[in-house]
């Protein structure tokens, strides 16, 4: 065991200067290859099935020894038509407009000088992610799109389906002639492999997209020394407010909280406005437990409706369950107060046919996705047509709300001159 | 002294609970209210120029007292002109068109929803900066044109000047109705300020902008727990190709060093392609020589004309003073695996009639600013017509090349509905 630590970091080394000189191969790439590398990737995960299901079978297996829960499990799980539905994910990102080189401003000053801001790659995607093997495969493809080489680190329960998965990917690759480094696997299930990527890996890594539950996602913010694109959680609201719609009140918050209650776009506190409470929370609160979904409120909804008593916990509290917390508000601002006060800056929708308050709730409600008349699950990468995610962001900087390939770009200026000297 | 610490850091959460309170004000004020506040801090600092310049006259006399270098009392030293410009400087950024609300991008998808994307402020910028009292007026105009609070630490050599500028901004906050608080100096001397600035004040600062020498901008990029837009060094390059003008090479090679040598977009290496070498670098070195610019060359630049000799170190040297470093290169490829090698990925320039080698360069090289025929001191915020700059950024993320007001803002998607609920 005394070799292991230095062993580890030269082998982690290693791999993070073959991913930066894989980096920078696929930068200089064609658009054409990276789209080839893709469509091919697609093809080789639907050629390598028969061994993906073998490895997922095993990983399978060895979970139902280590007795874990059937939604780990199924969360792990894949089959034909998951594995299918892998391959048919990374066709949609093939055919998503390769977003390298593109122009997005263009100016000419003066002097002539004529400027040009371009899309390039961000360079080097670090991945920490838990039990889903689809997760490499999908961040492995968005990554790609946009120019980048990604280094995945998944749980150890996923081990045998990500290394078949990606062997694929890589093989893809090679098949292309693009580097297969552009995609790796780092071999190692030692914690301290995880550390070193959240230092950065010796410069190699440019940003860390952590992808799992709430611990792996703190433990990523606090101790990464280099940008995180991630969400710790998605407290999120639906406000209903005065000049709302009743039968849309009602089916906005039903589907808001139930359609999954497991994604971070679920609504998890319900503010209604005090003035239509009286008439309209009963038939939402009967809409939901119709589906099975409890409620908490504060004293005045359980003076309309009787539920149990939401605490100062529960406006914080993300559930991912079948509970709504629920709170009567006097207007748009004390919405807006509650919002900024106990949200995660994730997604929150205001339901009204009035303007003023509409705009006022678009404006002054500060979180990455904002919504007017419509369900907060639609927070998501392929909702919005980014052609899937690579996850949704709450931080402020650089990328807001869902990740998709876009998001995984930066940009350089371009001067284009005819020989002008500065003054 | 016991009794310090802790009083510091309870002095400095309350500053940073008011910018954040603050920057919730002027995001959410129009942007009338925002020019018509930098119109008043122009004007209050015309008005205050006799307090600004009898506090600057206190600074200065301190400084010689403490037997500093004259270019550092030049840039500690106001006079009645250098106010103006500075007020003049504001109202440039007055007259910028506000970016808050601006929508850069918009579609709709195929269930109707229609997605924005639109421009916000960043929140709370925490900006650190050496001796020079116009960085506080400049960026504390920069960030509240986008809407943000900035919270600012001097270097004591400035402080009364820096105080004297700060109480005029403030008052002009007031006299529209904006809170004063949205532009906030430091009290305290103490180091371990800019430690609590540097891990975020709990969360009230959402990315620091260093702006001084090497030394600083190492620490705050070592230390800072928050993003931080910088650049550590601009080592520039500007290679002369073989299908240059030759005139033009000339000329920006004399331009590109000497202009300015201390800015951090001057020419620090000239690359020049070998089949032109014997013919041309002659001429540029005596152009350079007549200007006082000392060369370092590599072997094959100086067998053609004598000159010291290059280290490896000189590659890797910000010189920041009449010196270039020379290295005969055989061609763009040669050229561009240099830069990547020893540039900073801030500014490269190629100069050059031949469209391949052009596209090449300007595709290839992963600075923040490429050019092709135009001088690397092009590299500037006011230059790209940005009314202005807070720094240059060579970090990846979000701000790249010169940060401005628009890169001192993020942004949210609003979704746009009529009921629909996600299937």
């Amino acid at each position: 065991m005394d070799d292991a630590a230095p062993r580890l970091a030269a082998d982690m080394h290693a791999l993070g200067a073959r991913a930066r000189a894989a980096a920078t191969a696929v930068r200089n790439a064609e658009a054409t290859a990276r789209t080839a590398a893709l469509t091919a990737m697609a093809r080789a995960l639907r050629t390598a099935a028969p061994e993906i299901l073998r490895a997922n079978a095993d990983d399978v297996a060895r979970a139902r020894e280590n007795d874990q829960a059937e939604s780990f499990i199924d969360r792990l799980l894949l089959n034909e038509a998951r594995v299918d539905a892998i391959a048919s994910g990374i066709e949609t990102v093939a055919a998503l407009p390769d977003p390298i080189g593109a122009v997005t401003e263009e100016w000419t000053r003066p002097n002539g000088l004529r400027i040009q801001r371009v899309r390039t790659p961000i360079g080097v995607i670090g991945m920490i992610f838990e039990s889903r093997p689809n997760v490499a495969a999908d961040a492995g493809a968005l990554a790609l799109r946009a120019g980048n080489a990604i280094i995945l680190r998944g749980g150890s329960d996923g081990s045998a389906s990500v290394a078949a998965i990606i062997a694929a990917l890589r093989g893809a690759l090679r098949s292309v002639g693009l580097p297969e480094d552009a995609i790796q696997v780092v071999p190692s299930t030692d914690r301290a492999a995880v550390g070193m990527m959240l230092a950065g890996l010796d410069g190699a890594i440019d940003v860390i997209i952590p992808r799992g539950g709430k611990s792996l996602v703190e433990r990523v913010q606090t101790e990464a020394r280099v940008p995180v694109f991630a969400h710790l959680e998605g407290v999120c609201h639906t406000y209903i407010h005065a000049a709302a719609k009743p039968h849309e009140a009602i089916a906005l918050a039903v589907n808001a909280k139930m359609r999954r209650v497991s994604i971070c776009g679920a609504t998890e506190t319900l503010l209604i406005d005090r003035v239509i409470a009286a008439d309209l929370l009963p038939k939402i609160a009967s809409a939901l437990r119709e589906r099975g979904c409890e409620l908490r409120g504060d004293a005045e909804a359980r003076a309309i409706v009787e539920m149990n008593a939401a605490t100062e916990t529960d406006w914080r509290t993300e559930y991912l369950a079948p509970i709504l917390s629920v709170r009567v508000v006097s207007g748009v601002d004390e919405a807006i107060a509650h919002i900024a006060q106990y949200g995660s800056q994730h997604t929150d929708c205001i339901v009204t046919e009035d303007q003023p308050a509409r705009d006022k709730f678009l404006r002054e409600v500060d979180s990455a996705i904002v919504l007017h008349n419509a369900s907060t699950q639609f927070a998501d990468g392929g909702e919005f047509g980014f052609g899937g995610e690579i996850g949704i962001a709450t931080g402020r900087l650089h990328a807001r709300g869902p990740v998709g390939a876009e998001q995984l770009t930066t940009f350089k200026y371009l001067v284009h001159g005819t020989g002008q000297t500065r003054p």
